[in-house]
């Protein structure tokens, strides 16, 4: 597999560069480390900050989910790998208004490692923080262990909410608090159809025989949680659909909103293909799809594959998905 | 290569469905025929209306741009191929607000050919019709035919102006006006890194060796102008920008809007280390960025690769690009 790359250890100071010049309007990095960066307009005094990171790799996660209604700031590592705790800090403190932060991020091991170091530094500093994880994979880990699984796509409904949250003025402890719902009633599942080439050794993540696929696929080129043959789009958006829905132990009259989001390589037309299944598959059950995401929202390099999430809505979370968004990426409301 | 598909000839109709399903609120197919669509408000009284189309595997183009502010309807084909006259005639009574209807497309002989059919077909039925070609990849004829040019990327520049003029109330002649004055001040560059697969034969549409890659690549998987040893991103950078400022003749003072397109399975992140040399490569020489899109505006499936694509900016024209539009891929404003 091919890239446009140049020196291969560059290649995340570089894209970052990129997304700085690009959008300066929206978003600024608060010191000398372009790794670290916040909204332009950070800190909002007497407002909870939010901040987020990871690895790099997955764009628009992370970087591309800072600003208005969303995150106010980030730290990423290299590529699959998690910011240091330092520079966790630079971005706590440069969004500090005053109310506190959370730290909303996935739940893996190296971040969460990272974050809690970070967490007691900014204690020293003075400012509070609180964290919530995103751990919407349901593949990851069974229903009695969901506490443990690890966070995939779905954490774009805890941006919105926290976001919006944080935008009308709620208190740390209340953004925590609309944060955790959202979490609590997210479920992913991904299938991956071709692994991610890492761009420092050129070499695929896993190998995949022809006719196979992955399926409980995650999000930095590890293989799924089982593998089996390759499916229609149809049996696909069944099988996975049909997983959340028993998860969330959604029924008729449920109000959900939908994410189909492409890991990568996989055109928008075979997610809108998965998208028309889905759909079907929900409004067979009576289930009511009130908002729908189709495309790239957390991807892993030029991973081929998609994963589906769902949101069951009340009225309370349908009011902070709505709100308005706007971010290098993200553009709503 | 695998895909998320079911039966091949199903695909189009399939992803089709996905969308209409996706977005009722923005777009609806006036008919029968799912290939045919309309912005859910169309026909609007006395604007004129913009009528858009080419073969599918292009999303978001053509499908993606119906909307507020954008084009009023589409008619898609198979992959690669041109709708047929009738579907192209049903798109036009049904954006017809009595104020005439211009199309706008890609230069290809299928497109051109049935797009000409219906604007005889269109007169028949007393709606007076006008075209405006893309013609923006500067590869695929030199300058003194840049007139044969094929349609790439930059034609969402056109689609923004057309969009705008015919929001604001201009007749079919302005609008015709402002669009053709676009679509000579824009040019495209693309380059290929692997090929596009076809669903209906799961083949490559090209051959590309290890350490090459194809320079003045299209949108239809076919290769590019010529072949070439891989350079980094900056060489890419250089050499794409390169061209496209001598083509437009720009030079210190000169404003532009800047498009860096994905085709399909190239990463974002490769996308902005790409911008990031292009906008270094234009500061340079005086030359102010005013919009920057870099994103996956005009994809050809999975092909590996990119485009760059240049407008130069008036008042008028910057004008027009910053109007608001609002379709299922496209928010702004």
């Amino acid at each position: 597999m091919k890239k446009i790359i140049n020196a291969p250890e560059d290649f995340v100071d570089e894209f970052v560069e990129g997304i700085l010049l690009a959008h300066p309007d929206l978003v600024r990095t608060p010191g000398d480390d372009l790794r670290v960066m916040v909204r332009a307009d950070a800190p909002l005094a007497g407002k909870v900050g939010i901040v987020t990171g990871g690895g790099s790799g997955h764009l628009p996660l992370f970087k591309g989910y800072v600003g208005a209604g969303l995150c106010s700031g980030v730290a990423i590592g290299n590529v699959f790998s998690s910011p240091s705790s330092d520079q966790i800090l630079q971005a706590t403190k440069a969004v500090d208004g005053g109310a506190g932060v959370l730290y909303l991020y996935g739940n893996y091991g190296g971040d969460v490692f990272n974050f809690d170091l970070a967490c007691d530094l900014a204690e020293l500093e003075g400012i509070p923080t609180a964290t919530v994880l995103g751990r919407d994979d349901v593949a990851s880990q069974p229903r009695e262990r969901k506490h443990d699984r690890r966070g995939v796509a779905g954490i774009l409904f805890a941006y919105k909410a926290a976001g919006a949250a944080a935008e009308r003025g709620d208190s740390l402890e209340q953004v925590v608090a609309v944060t955790e719902d959202v979490v609590e009633h997210t479920a992913t599942i991904g299938i991956g159809l071709a692994p991610t080439i890492m761009p420092t050794t050129g070499k695929p993540s896993f190998e995949l025989p022809d006719g196979e696929m992955e399926i409980g696929i995650g999000i930095h080129g590890e293989p799924g949680s089982r593998r089996g043959p390759l499916e229609t789009a149809d049996e696909i958006a069944d099988h996975l659909t049909s997983a959340l829905v028993d998860d969330l132990g959604l029924g008729e009259g449920s109000r959900v909103a939908v994410l189909v989001n492409g890991l990568g390589a996989t055109p928008l037309e075979e997610l809108y293909v998965l998208y028309r299944r889905t759909h079907r598959f929900l409004a067979d059950r009576g289930i009511e799809i009130v908002k729908k995401y189709v495309g790239e929202y957390a991807t892993s390099l030029e991973m081929a594959g998609a994963s589906i999430s769902l949101l069951e809505l009340d009225d309370a979370r349908l009011e902070l998905l709505e709100a308005p968004a706007r971010s290098p990426f993200f553009r709503e409301g």
